[in-house]
Protein backbone atom coordinates (compact mmCIF):
# COMPACT_ATOMS: atom_id res chain seq x y z
CA UNK A 1 0.00 0.00 0.00
CA UNK A 2 2.66 2.60 0.99
CA UNK A 3 4.87 1.53 -2.18
CA UNK A 4 1.41 2.12 -4.01
CA UNK A 5 1.44 5.62 -2.55
CA UNK A 6 4.73 6.46 -3.14
CA UNK A 7 4.49 5.53 -7.02
CA UNK A 8 1.25 7.67 -7.50
CA UNK A 9 2.35 10.23 -5.33
CA UNK A 10 5.96 10.54 -7.62
CA UNK A 11 3.58 10.13 -10.60
CA UNK A 12 1.40 12.89 -9.85
CA UNK A 13 4.62 15.46 -8.89
CA UNK A 14 6.06 14.77 -12.24
CA UNK A 15 3.11 15.32 -13.85
CA UNK A 16 2.61 18.74 -11.78
CA UNK A 17 5.69 19.84 -12.27
CA UNK A 18 6.55 19.53 -15.86
CA UNK A 19 3.79 22.49 -17.10
CA UNK A 20 5.21 24.02 -14.21
CA UNK A 21 8.40 24.10 -14.64
CA UNK A 22 8.48 25.12 -18.74
CA UNK A 23 6.01 28.01 -17.23
CA UNK A 24 8.64 28.90 -14.82
CA UNK A 25 11.93 28.35 -17.26
CA UNK A 26 10.37 30.93 -19.96
CA UNK A 27 9.21 33.58 -16.80
CA UNK A 28 12.81 33.17 -15.45
CA UNK A 29 14.48 33.34 -19.48
CA UNK A 30 12.10 36.68 -19.57
CA UNK A 31 13.72 38.19 -16.58
CA UNK A 32 17.25 37.03 -17.00
CA UNK A 33 17.27 39.01 -21.21
CA UNK A 34 15.37 42.17 -19.20
CA UNK A 35 18.20 41.99 -16.71
CA UNK A 36 21.15 41.50 -19.19
CA UNK A 37 19.46 44.38 -21.11
CA UNK A 38 19.94 46.94 -18.15
CA UNK A 39 23.04 46.20 -17.00
CA UNK A 40 24.11 47.02 -21.07
CA UNK A 41 22.14 50.01 -20.52
CA UNK A 42 23.79 51.07 -16.94
CA UNK A 43 27.57 50.42 -19.11
CA UNK A 44 26.58 52.21 -21.85
CA UNK A 45 25.05 55.44 -19.66
CA UNK A 46 28.39 55.24 -17.52
CA UNK A 47 30.52 55.22 -20.55
CA UNK A 48 28.31 58.38 -21.98
CA UNK A 49 29.16 60.27 -18.66
CA UNK A 50 32.96 59.26 -18.63
CA UNK A 51 32.80 57.06 -15.90
CA UNK A 52 35.00 54.06 -16.33
CA UNK A 53 34.09 52.39 -13.19
CA UNK A 54 30.42 52.52 -13.90
CA UNK A 55 31.13 51.06 -17.29
CA UNK A 56 33.10 47.86 -14.94
CA UNK A 57 30.01 47.32 -12.89
CA UNK A 58 28.38 45.17 -15.92
CA UNK A 59 31.16 42.75 -15.13
CA UNK A 60 31.84 40.11 -12.70
CA UNK A 61 34.35 41.90 -10.13
CA UNK A 62 36.45 38.25 -10.28
CA UNK A 63 40.11 37.89 -11.06
CA UNK A 64 38.51 34.88 -13.30
CA UNK A 65 36.59 37.39 -15.57
CA UNK A 66 38.24 37.66 -18.95
CA UNK A 67 38.49 40.03 -21.28
CA UNK A 68 39.53 38.69 -25.34
CA UNK A 69 40.62 40.84 -28.22
CA UNK A 70 42.77 40.43 -31.37
CA UNK A 71 45.80 38.43 -29.64
CA UNK A 72 45.23 38.84 -26.11
CA UNK A 73 43.13 37.72 -23.49
CA UNK A 74 42.97 39.76 -20.36
CA UNK A 75 42.25 38.08 -16.89
CA UNK A 76 40.68 39.98 -13.77
CA UNK A 77 38.27 42.53 -13.78
CA UNK A 78 41.02 45.06 -12.04
CA UNK A 79 43.74 43.88 -15.61
CA UNK A 80 40.40 44.89 -17.50
CA UNK A 81 39.48 47.98 -15.95
CA UNK A 82 43.91 49.18 -16.24
CA UNK A 83 43.71 48.17 -19.90
CA UNK A 84 39.97 50.39 -20.89
CA UNK A 85 41.92 53.37 -18.34
CA UNK A 86 45.37 53.07 -20.63
CA UNK A 87 43.51 52.96 -23.59
CA UNK A 88 40.46 55.75 -23.54
CA UNK A 89 42.61 57.97 -20.95
CA UNK A 90 40.72 61.36 -22.39
CA UNK A 91 36.93 62.15 -22.71
CA UNK A 92 37.53 62.34 -26.41
CA UNK A 93 38.42 58.98 -26.97
CA UNK A 94 35.74 57.64 -24.92
CA UNK A 95 33.43 59.39 -27.51
CA UNK A 96 29.62 58.37 -27.03
CA UNK A 97 29.50 54.48 -26.85
CA UNK A 98 26.22 52.53 -28.31
CA UNK A 99 25.12 48.86 -28.62
CA UNK A 100 23.13 47.79 -30.96
CA UNK A 101 21.59 44.47 -32.37
CA UNK A 102 21.67 42.08 -29.42
CA UNK A 103 20.83 38.60 -29.83
CA UNK A 104 20.37 37.32 -26.26
CA UNK A 105 20.65 33.60 -25.71
CA UNK A 106 19.86 31.87 -21.85
CA UNK A 107 21.48 28.80 -21.40
CA UNK A 108 20.69 27.94 -17.94
CA UNK A 109 19.30 29.46 -15.15
CA UNK A 110 22.38 31.26 -14.43
CA UNK A 111 24.39 31.24 -17.97
CA UNK A 112 23.52 33.57 -20.84
CA UNK A 113 25.35 34.21 -24.25
CA UNK A 114 25.04 38.00 -25.88
CA UNK A 115 26.15 39.03 -29.38
CA UNK A 116 25.82 42.33 -30.71
CA UNK A 117 27.67 45.22 -32.01
CA UNK A 118 29.24 48.62 -30.75
CA UNK A 119 29.95 51.51 -32.15
CA UNK A 120 32.03 54.67 -30.69
CA UNK A 121 30.89 58.54 -32.26
CA UNK A 122 34.15 60.45 -31.92
CA UNK A 123 35.16 63.54 -33.09
CA UNK A 124 37.16 62.28 -36.14
CA UNK A 125 36.00 58.56 -36.34
CA UNK A 126 33.65 56.08 -35.65
CA UNK A 127 35.77 52.78 -34.35
CA UNK A 128 33.16 49.90 -34.19
CA UNK A 129 33.05 46.19 -33.99
CA UNK A 130 31.11 42.94 -32.65
CA UNK A 131 31.32 41.44 -29.17
CA UNK A 132 30.42 38.34 -27.62
CA UNK A 133 29.58 37.74 -23.83
CA UNK A 134 29.13 35.20 -21.49
CA UNK A 135 26.74 36.60 -18.91
CA UNK A 136 26.61 34.55 -15.45
CA UNK A 137 24.03 35.14 -12.56
CA UNK A 138 26.17 36.29 -9.43
CA UNK A 139 25.73 37.31 -6.15
CA UNK A 140 25.52 40.78 -7.64
CA UNK A 141 22.99 40.07 -10.55
CA UNK A 142 24.05 38.89 -13.88
CA UNK A 143 27.30 40.43 -14.72
CA UNK A 144 29.72 39.57 -17.99
CA UNK A 145 32.69 36.77 -17.23
CA UNK A 146 34.00 36.88 -20.48
CA UNK A 147 33.99 39.60 -23.35
CA UNK A 148 35.27 38.52 -26.88
CA UNK A 149 35.22 41.84 -28.64
CA UNK A 150 36.38 42.72 -32.36
CA UNK A 151 36.30 45.68 -34.33
CA UNK A 152 36.20 46.25 -38.34
CA UNK B 1 -0.91 10.22 8.06
CA UNK B 2 -0.78 10.51 4.42
CA UNK B 3 0.46 14.00 4.03
CA UNK B 4 3.51 13.19 6.77
CA UNK B 5 4.02 10.52 4.92
CA UNK B 6 4.21 12.76 2.05
CA UNK B 7 6.59 14.83 3.91
CA UNK B 8 8.78 12.19 4.72
CA UNK B 9 9.21 10.91 1.37
CA UNK B 10 10.41 14.05 -0.24
CA UNK B 11 12.65 14.81 2.99
CA UNK B 12 14.20 11.58 2.07
CA UNK B 13 14.19 12.37 -1.64
CA UNK B 14 15.94 15.40 -1.24
CA UNK B 15 18.40 14.02 1.08
CA UNK B 16 19.56 11.53 -1.17
CA UNK B 17 19.41 13.26 -4.69
CA UNK B 18 21.42 15.74 -3.76
CA UNK B 19 24.54 14.12 -3.50
CA UNK B 20 23.87 12.18 -6.22
CA UNK B 21 23.05 14.83 -8.30
CA UNK B 22 26.25 16.40 -7.29
CA UNK B 23 28.66 13.57 -8.06
CA UNK B 24 26.76 13.17 -11.53
CA UNK B 25 26.93 16.69 -13.02
CA UNK B 26 30.82 16.41 -12.20
CA UNK B 27 30.55 13.45 -14.00
CA UNK B 28 28.88 14.76 -16.64
CA UNK B 29 31.25 17.87 -17.11
CA UNK B 30 34.29 15.52 -17.78
CA UNK B 31 32.13 13.59 -20.39
CA UNK B 32 31.61 17.12 -21.89
CA UNK B 33 34.86 18.43 -21.34
CA UNK B 34 36.51 15.16 -23.39
CA UNK B 35 33.71 15.25 -25.71
CA UNK B 36 34.78 18.66 -27.39
CA UNK B 37 38.11 18.07 -26.49
CA UNK B 38 37.65 15.23 -29.35
CA UNK B 39 35.84 17.62 -31.36
CA UNK B 40 38.44 20.41 -31.90
CA UNK B 41 41.24 17.50 -32.25
CA UNK B 42 39.01 16.32 -34.92
CA UNK B 43 38.62 19.40 -36.58
CA UNK B 44 42.15 20.32 -36.61
CA UNK B 45 42.79 16.82 -38.31
CA UNK B 46 40.05 17.63 -41.09
CA UNK B 47 41.74 21.05 -41.50
CA UNK B 48 45.29 19.41 -41.80
CA UNK B 49 44.34 16.83 -44.76
CA UNK B 50 42.89 19.82 -46.32
CA UNK B 51 39.25 18.44 -45.61
CA UNK B 52 36.58 21.52 -44.98
CA UNK B 53 33.84 19.75 -44.97
CA UNK B 54 35.30 17.88 -42.28
CA UNK B 55 36.11 20.93 -40.23
CA UNK B 56 32.80 22.12 -40.37
CA UNK B 57 31.55 18.68 -39.12
CA UNK B 58 32.32 20.67 -35.95
CA UNK B 59 29.93 22.87 -36.20
CA UNK B 60 26.31 22.37 -35.52
CA UNK B 61 24.33 22.09 -38.94
CA UNK B 62 21.96 24.44 -38.54
CA UNK B 63 21.16 28.43 -40.09
CA UNK B 64 21.53 29.34 -36.23
CA UNK B 65 25.10 28.28 -36.55
CA UNK B 66 26.70 32.23 -36.22
CA UNK B 67 30.81 32.89 -37.20
CA UNK B 68 31.61 36.59 -35.44
CA UNK B 69 34.77 37.89 -36.64
CA UNK B 70 35.99 41.53 -36.96
CA UNK B 71 32.86 43.52 -37.77
CA UNK B 72 31.01 40.81 -39.63
CA UNK B 73 28.52 38.31 -38.26
CA UNK B 74 28.02 35.05 -40.51
CA UNK B 75 24.51 33.39 -39.71
CA UNK B 76 24.45 29.80 -40.87
CA UNK B 77 26.54 26.56 -41.45
CA UNK B 78 26.56 26.81 -44.99
CA UNK B 79 27.09 30.11 -45.09
CA UNK B 80 30.39 29.56 -42.39
CA UNK B 81 31.55 26.72 -44.87
CA UNK B 82 31.09 29.29 -47.90
CA UNK B 83 33.31 32.07 -46.38
CA UNK B 84 35.98 29.18 -45.27
CA UNK B 85 36.14 27.94 -48.91
CA UNK B 86 36.64 31.37 -50.10
CA UNK B 87 39.20 32.63 -47.74
CA UNK B 88 41.14 29.24 -48.29
CA UNK B 89 40.81 28.52 -51.63
CA UNK B 90 44.03 26.42 -51.57
CA UNK B 91 46.48 23.90 -49.74
CA UNK B 92 48.76 26.19 -49.23
CA UNK B 93 46.19 29.49 -47.77
CA UNK B 94 45.24 26.71 -45.52
CA UNK B 95 48.49 25.34 -44.22
CA UNK B 96 48.33 23.87 -40.65
CA UNK B 97 46.29 24.65 -37.78
CA UNK B 98 47.15 24.30 -34.10
CA UNK B 99 44.64 25.04 -31.03
CA UNK B 100 46.39 25.54 -27.95
CA UNK B 101 45.47 27.13 -24.43
CA UNK B 102 42.11 25.54 -24.33
CA UNK B 103 39.82 26.43 -21.43
CA UNK B 104 36.91 24.91 -21.51
CA UNK B 105 34.11 26.26 -18.72
CA UNK B 106 30.27 23.74 -18.65
CA UNK B 107 27.98 25.71 -18.42
CA UNK B 108 24.34 23.60 -17.95
CA UNK B 109 24.23 19.85 -18.92
CA UNK B 110 24.05 21.20 -22.59
CA UNK B 111 25.88 23.98 -23.23
CA UNK B 112 29.71 24.97 -22.42
CA UNK B 113 32.25 28.03 -23.52
CA UNK B 114 35.72 27.33 -25.02
CA UNK B 115 38.65 29.74 -24.98
CA UNK B 116 41.73 29.20 -26.82
CA UNK B 117 44.28 30.37 -29.56
CA UNK B 118 44.36 29.37 -33.03
CA UNK B 119 47.48 28.89 -35.31
CA UNK B 120 48.45 28.34 -38.93
CA UNK B 121 51.92 27.25 -39.98
CA UNK B 122 52.09 28.12 -43.64
CA UNK B 123 55.19 28.65 -45.78
CA UNK B 124 55.52 32.60 -45.59
CA UNK B 125 53.31 33.86 -42.40
CA UNK B 126 52.19 32.31 -39.53
CA UNK B 127 48.75 33.97 -38.74
CA UNK B 128 47.16 33.55 -35.16
CA UNK B 129 44.61 34.32 -32.69
CA UNK B 130 42.31 34.04 -30.35
CA UNK B 131 38.58 31.98 -30.38
CA UNK B 132 35.62 31.98 -28.08
CA UNK B 133 32.98 28.72 -28.79
CA UNK B 134 29.90 28.11 -27.22
CA UNK B 135 29.10 24.79 -27.48
CA UNK B 136 25.68 22.84 -27.32
CA UNK B 137 25.12 19.43 -26.80
CA UNK B 138 22.79 18.71 -29.55
CA UNK B 139 21.62 15.78 -31.20
CA UNK B 140 24.53 14.27 -32.96
CA UNK B 141 26.82 15.24 -29.67
CA UNK B 142 28.21 18.79 -28.66
CA UNK B 143 28.88 21.32 -31.56
CA UNK B 144 29.63 24.39 -31.92
CA UNK B 145 26.85 27.14 -32.24
CA UNK B 146 28.72 30.53 -32.07
CA UNK B 147 32.19 31.06 -32.67
CA UNK B 148 34.01 34.17 -32.41
CA UNK B 149 37.24 34.54 -33.91
CA UNK B 150 40.22 37.57 -33.57
CA UNK B 151 43.70 37.45 -34.94
CA UNK B 152 46.45 39.12 -34.30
Amino acid sequence: MKSRLLSFTLATLVLIATPICTAAQKSRDVKAMAAIRTVLQEQSAAWNRGDLEGYMAGYHNSPNTEFVGGDRITHGWQAVLDQYKKRYDTREKMGTLTFSDLEITVLSKDAALVLGRWRLTRAKDQPHGTFTLLFRKTADGWRIVHDHSSSA
